[in-house]
């Protein structure tokens, strides 16, 4: 990997892999978490995440690479403290813990999809850039709907606790 | 871990466990990365690094439990993609996928640093909260920092190249 273009070839493999990665760990979660609203949110950003997987497969027809994951280890890593967590917690902190895994998720992927927009605009591949930055903002938002949530559940756990 | 106090120590020492495991990493990246200004702020983010585990040291000392790390999976994907990237590339790709990486950990860490300090909150621990939103924002900082050093790196890279 010598150019930009390699950087960005290898990164949107990546994150391809992890978003693939994202639509086993997300049933987990979904299944695994207690908040009625919280499962509905886990159930939503799988449809989203397979709707980026398409969006994905348009940015490596724009540039003309064929669509393929390649190894990504920050969300293998992600992903096994997911697991981990699933295991180690229950009662008031399971929710709470899955809100913060599944926020770091996020902001792994807002770091991602933010550089990759950024080369794509460098390298001149507009249609990259754009649909880049339209996965970009779905994961803002869904982190934010996190946070929401997150105020809701664990504010609303402490107030039945208190 | 049953209760959002459990999961707050849980927490607490994961990212203690992360900082630590990036006093070994930023030297090697501070070493491999060609632009001058990208080496200062990887080094300058090792300072501030050992300056935080200090901060932490704090926080731990708050609510009466002793300072200890937690094997946290999530940085240890992260710094194996780091290492990972650093054999991969060379050239222009080099400092464009380092800046990347590292924008990776910072997000992984404003996630960590938002999550800990709200339920710093929600737990009463106000010194906690104050020294979490204290390093939360380091963190900010220094994301902005290399978003800064990317336009101005890869753009440089490109120009010269083009």
């Amino acid at each position: 990997m010598k150019t930009l273009s390699e950087a960005f070839e290898h990164t949107l493999k990546d994150i391809y892999y992890a978003e693939s990665a994202l639509t086993k760990a997300l049933p987990k979660m979904a299944s695994a978490a207690g908040n009625a609203d919280l499962k509905a949110a886990f159930t939503q950003h799988l449809a989203e995440t397979k709707e980026q997987i398409m969006l994905l497969d348009k940015v490596f027809a724009s540039i003309k690479v064929k669509a393929a994951g390649e190894k990504c280890d920050a969300i293998e890593g992600l992903v096994k403290e997911a697991d981990g967590l699933m295991k180690e917690a229950s009662g008031a902190a399971l929710d709470a813990v899955l809100i913060g895994v599944a926020q770091a998720v996020e902001h792994y992927e807002i770091a991602r999809y933010g550089t990759l927009r950024e080369w794509a605009k460098d390298l001149g591949h507009t249609q990259a850039h754009d649909l880049l930055s339209q996965i970009l903002d779905q994961e803002k938002a869904a982190n934010a709907k996190l946070t929401g949530l997150a105020v809701k559940t664990v504010n609303g756990g402490k107030a039945k606790a208190a």
